[in-house]
């Protein structure tokens, strides 16, 4: 009985770490249909957003059975109830990507993001795709280092986030619906990347106790 | 001992509802600004999302705290496991708010939302406040009824979305930096209202035990 209980809280870190690669492959495959009008790669992102939520339901009903079954405490507990949170904000990343793929199908087979005003978006997809590798590493090894870079990076983020609104707001060239596109790509990648540092930090939070 | 945990978690019911109210009371105040230009009501959406969120980390460590002291089984369990999902629900459904009233602010003295495209958003904003109301009752009563009513509204803010993207697709007149804006607080709105869905499904899972 009780070697199933630690069997199954190794399963829940296992299936957090999986989950944290499938957002990163989610944001890598969500940049390559952005920046090269790549039709098929929305449709993998759609699927791996979908596989990601799936896998979400399936920690809630793991951490649901053993808090009802095993009645954790302390640092198993502490596992549990940070591994729902994580995986909340894995899951909104998840769905995210795919908020980003759908706009690059959006102006297939145009290519938004390659038209000047779009630049401070190029670079926060590869931000967004250090973040999402950092924020897997620091789920899987728990730690606090790599969850305090992420802050940083994350501060990066929001100043191409700046960089991006002062073009849009200073005579944009291109158009409402690029506008309004840029607009929102900028939010999802921010979005994309709290998430991420929330998720790294929770994992701090697991390893010392402190928020 | 007994007798402070049924307390413990009578509290917890109550945090909720407490908070449900006070998501309702920020979006009523971030569709005054927006639809007045009322800038007081800004710093008061502000300050509303800020308590939100304080009450959200109470929830979490009283339910933290049941968990590992008291190891509770069955619905109490459920009420405890759900209570955090719906109160991160609501610490979002604050942000939004105040993410609502910041777009008003930006547009002040203007008022954004009287221009003629902007006609879906202010539909938007009252249906937010219906859905934000019987949220709040959907949490007090546990009502499943209430809740499947939401799923309706839902609909009717997803249609208003909608409307206001061919709006905005389809020669908007009113410049850029306003068509940006619009497009977000569309996205806000529905957002809030998927959070209140959200919020009020939880509770129909606790009460009849389905998802």
């Amino acid at each position: 009985m009780r070697q199933r209980y630690h069997e199954q809280l190794d399963d829940l870190s296992e299936m957090l770490v999986k989950m944290a690669e499938a957002t990163t492959a989610a944001i890598q495959r969500a940049n390559w249909a952005l920046l090269h009008g790549d039709r098929e790669s929305v449709e993998l992102v759609h699927d791996t957003a979908v596989a990601i939520s799936a896998q979400f339901r399936r920690i809630e009903n793991v951490a649901f059975l053993l808090l009802a079954r095993q009645q954790p405490v302390a640092s198993d507990l502490r596992l549990i109830v940070v591994g729902q949170h994580a995986a909340a904000d894995l899951d909104r990343m998840g769905q995210l990507a795919s908020h980003i793929a759908k706009i690059a199908q959006r102006h297939h087979p145009d290519c938004l993001v390659q038209i000047e005003g779009c630049a401070p978006i190029r670079e926060m997809a590869t931000v967004a795709e250090q973040i999402a590798a950092k924020a897997t590493e620091a789920i899987r090894v728990r730690d606090a280092v790599l969850a305090a870079e992420l802050e940083r990076d994350d501060d990066r983020m929001d100043a191409l986030h700046r960089r991006l609104w002062a073009t849009l707001l200073s005579g944009w060239q291109d158009g409402t619906e690029s506008a309004i596109d840029a607009a929102l790509l900028g939010r999802f990648y921010e979005r994309y990347a709290d998430h991420a540092v929330n998720a790294a930090r929770q994992m701090v939070f697991l390893v010392t106790g402190r928020a």
